[in-house]
């Protein structure tokens, strides 16, 4: 089991363009890092991959990938066969309302792992890749959230009972989709080697269609660059 | 997918003598109960088939077992080969710090995943079974982090974006061992259907020595009633 460095901390890694870019933050400001990835019955189960290989080029101290079994409950289209990704949608559906591929407690899941995790390697910090762009769709996306799961993480552990502090870090919060892209090419992030798209082929190219697709397509129009990533031919 | 009720609740179910308590007490109130229970690597597997015909017995719309990966993470006798259950410890010993049965965040990933279930049901309530002799030693079993979950439980899910309410019930909190073997006696529990120990024997009966097993055989001790499970020969 890898040493708990003085200052470590736990990074949430779907392998997206959000959280690769955290995991260059955390870097950037000295964290070693433990990098946690879900496979949790996700249609875009490529990710891994690409988060498997983010973490390993960032220098993290770990990379672990924790089986979840989120399709137990359904309830998304991102976990159920049934039910379809929506693609090329207005600016104005994707603003009304939480959208259908908003995963269940998905981040509260996530988050109570990355705690269990945190407590067991001593890290102080929690870090997660939500921004102001998801908060407007996704509840676990909020910022009163986010400091609700840190007030009750902080009751949750054996650090919390020995005077221990833990901090959720949440960087991009208040980013736009090209505030974070301008920030992670000051670091060095390899775009081309992330994964977002929610729909991709069985080739793991992306659909460019889909909520994740549009927002990335539109957040690299905006900085004036091309995005990297492998889009299908149309 | 079973119809949500008026007034449904999910249940965590360990299958031990608290939650199958608290299970008869939501039954009690009326409450259609979802039964949540977790594979997690734990020693003690046993809980689960006494959850599943609990689940039965009580009537449950449905009882789900959730697979989770907590020995990813190790950190508890629990979960981890390499760490011994302690047997026979005194009052004193069991008084002392928070034990090395506690599974790192384990309430915090439990009722995360039962906060998933009860939006996908649309139910109202979670019930879990945290008691106060168990909140001397685990630090996700204190009332102040049950209301720190509640309160972050309701940022977290679409019912909270859309104006519901979700209550987290913990009907033992300020029960004793003796007062929740009443309770439940009173409801007609059968606790010879219950697994508590830590660590059966391979015909899955209770050791009678560890903490579980020792603050089980005290309660019915202290109500002056034989426990009714199966113990191994001594």
């Amino acid at each position: 089991m890898p040493v708990a460095s003085e200052k470590s901390a736990v990074v949430l890694l779907s392998g997206g363009l959000d959280s690769a870019t955290v995991l260059a933050i955390a870097r950037d400001e000295g964290w070693a890092v433990h990098a946690l990835s879900f496979r949790y019955g996700q249609r875009h189960a490529f990710e891994l991959s690409a988060a498997a290989e983010l973490a390993r080029r960032a220098g993290a101290v770990e990379h672990l990938i924790c089986g979840l079994s989120l399709d137990l409950f359904g309830g998304s289209a991102l976990t159920d066969p049934a039910l379809a990704v929506p693609h090329g949608r207005s600016d104005s559906e994707m603003s009304a309302g939480v959208p259908i591929t908003y995963v269940p407690a998905r981040n509260t899941i996530f988050l109570a792992h990355a705690l269990a995790l945190a407590e067991v390697r001593g890290a102080s910090a929690i870090f997660i890749g939500v921004n102001a762009i998801d908060y407007s769709g996704y509840p676990d996306c909020r910022p009163e959230y986010i400091a609700a799961f840190e007030s009750m993480a902080r009751l949750a552990t054996r650090a919390g009972v020995e005077g221990g502090t833990l901090r959720i870090h949440a960087p991009l919060q208040h980013m736009s989709k090209a505030d974070i892209i301008r920030r992670g090419l000051e670091l060095g992030v390899d775009y081309g080697a992330t994964h977002s798209c929610y729909d991709p082929d069985p080739t793991g190219a992306a659909c460019g269609a889909c909520d994740a697709c549009q927002l990335r397509l539109r957040g690299f129009a905006d900085v004036g660059r091309v995005d990297p990533a492998r889009y299908v031919e149309r």
